[in-house]
């Protein structure tokens, strides 16, 4: 079967493996099509590889079919159409005790401190399995994972239908924030300066500012009335974005921390205090996040061949990466894992 | 009657003034006993000159008793022992909309924004009042506006009993949340820089960490085995105090922004996205929040004689500010305001 590997240096080697078999508690996956995920784009750029080394498949965005079952795994069958919740917690630590094990002390993820999708049989613990409906296809079941880290952060702010929400970023994730809240009722407004950004969400019928064009925070205190958004989503990860959140935040409001800071912003306390903000960091998904992704999805509620904007074969990752990194209009790119599977 | 009025430049005037009957829907108040805030302070060192301007009587912590009622006045009874919450709200503004009333978006702040308990009769509002129990010392009457403040401090962070509490500054709200979280179950363990506050903070049975002589986070993980402090309430206003805030807290924990940070600090936005970390804004108090006040006073629940350092007359005032400024042990200064009243 063939695998990427990523090899340090901004670089794939398509290399030819022999498949291994599940064993006791795994199960065999044929990856169909994987999803290149921002952390991906920060593997590709070197920033991970003290974490993942020069010898990694990588990659965790994914749909796939059973194709073998390892000793003692009963629950999935082989043939099912799956998705994988690349969650591996130890299940013996503090947040594990706390039953948040998404957020385990010593979380492993797989597809990047283990091998990932990337590859053509990906072998995977069974308790990491979601099953998927007949009717979705395989192509939009690839971003169960990150509409679930949508669904996640939407769940942790509590939406209610008809709250005002600002959505501060406009990549692929702030897109599928934006799908999921406008899809719970939210009346949203997304905040993008990237103008090629701006286009593809207008394209996607959402109502978007320009921050360096517009004043953001009179933007959204006119169109509310004085109150302010009820929920923001900070996704940009940037100085700019943590302004604005604390600035257009109504009272009471909940600001869900998406975006990665690998920096420490400056923070408007002040308003955390006069206002009684909330601020709720957001991480990865847990089961019901996966669960309702997967309906999402299904019933075709949020338009994701609109965020899917390439397509290439794993032979192309290289590329695919490459381009990836430099397209000002790319928001989700998919690896068709499976097509050499028949080649 | 005899009122201290606020000329600026860190002076009070001791006056005498002819009482005013209350207007419709107010109530004449004889002020028993009357704290000085932190707030106070910032008024006395000039910083809200601006806002409470050179002639203002000053106070929003005490006890007294109802002397006389305005027109339509009836949910209370001359003689009755009161203390008054001092926030006069708009009712007509998206915070008051949401029943956010204490957080009015146009909040006038009665002894800030309105002359206050600083003399010996205080018209308010009637629906500012709460009713006090009979065997409430007016003394500890006076501390159900700080008590509240911490209440609601604790309301806010849903604190569970046997939950690992993290309180960070030892001044008079920081003393008191950690008295509330006592009481309320938590396991309490106080961080304070000023060795006279460790020393009073001792006495009162807290366990205390200086976090300029101990590591701070190594010393809440080894006390919770790994897991961090599942409740912090950051009252220090610092930095470090900010840097101690997400070292030391377990996943979801919640942070209590209890401090008013002038300056915008540096918040490690990362460990928020890691651990899921909920930071909640907290601002005075709600009706609630100062009924549990009286009721956590009047059982006795926490030790609130440890609390009051020091009582002066109101004609003692200015000396009763300038010692509360530069003495390293004081903790809440009362002004016996009712005194005056029979000289």
């Amino acid at each position: 079967m063939t695998a990427a590997v990523y090899r340090g240096n901004r670089s794939f080697v398509i290399e030819q493996r022999a498949a291994k078999p599940p064993e006791p508690g795994e199960v065999a996956v044929g990856v169909a099509y994987c999803g290149i995920c921002g952390t991906d784009m920060h593997v590709f750029h070197g920033n991970m590889d003290v974490r993942v080394g020069h010898n990694r498949v990588i990659g965790h965005e994914m749909s796939g079919t059973v194709t073998a079952l390892g000793e003692g795994v009963s629950q999935v069958a082989v043939g099912q159409k799956v998705s994988v919740r690349p969650l591996d917690s130890c299940g013996d630590c503090p947040a594990c005790d706390a039953s948040h094990r998404h957020i385990c002390h010593n979380l492993r993820f797989l597809g990047l401190d283990t091998d990932g999708a990337m590859q053509q049989i990906w072998n995977v613990p069974a308790h990491v399995l979601h099953i998927l409906p007949d009717g979705l296809r395989m192509e939009h079941a690839a971003l169960v994972e990150p509409v679930a880290v949508a669904c996640h952060d939407v769940r942790r702010a509590a939406l209610q239908a008809g709250e005002d929400v600002l959505v501060i970023g406009g990549g692929p994730i702030g897109i599928l924030c934006a799908m999921v809240a406008r899809a719970s009722g939210g009346r949203v407004l997304l905040s993008e300066v990237n103008p090629h950004r701006v286009e593809i969400a207008r394209k996607l019928g959402f109502d978007v500012i320009n921050p360096s064009e517009e004043d953001l925070s009179a933007t959204v205190a006119t169109r509310t009335e004085g109150k302010g958004a009820d929920i923001v989503f900070e996704v940009s990860g940037t100085q700019a974005g943590v302004d604005d959140m604390t600035a257009c935040a109504a009272v009471r409001a909940r600001i869900v921390m998406v975006a990665i800071h690998a920096q420490k912003p400056k923070i408007d306390l002040f308003q955390f205090f006069w206002r009684e903000l909330e601020l709720l960091g957001a991480r990865v998904y847990e089961e019901e996040d996966y669960e309702q992704a997967i309906a999402i999805l299904a019933d075709g509620d949020i338009d994701v061949d609109a965020v899917i904007t390439e397509i290439r074969p794993l032979s192309a990752i290289q590329t695919a990466f490459e381009d990836l990194d430099t397209s000002p209009t790319a928001l989700k790119s998919l690896i068709k894992v499976g097509e050499q599977q028949c080649a």
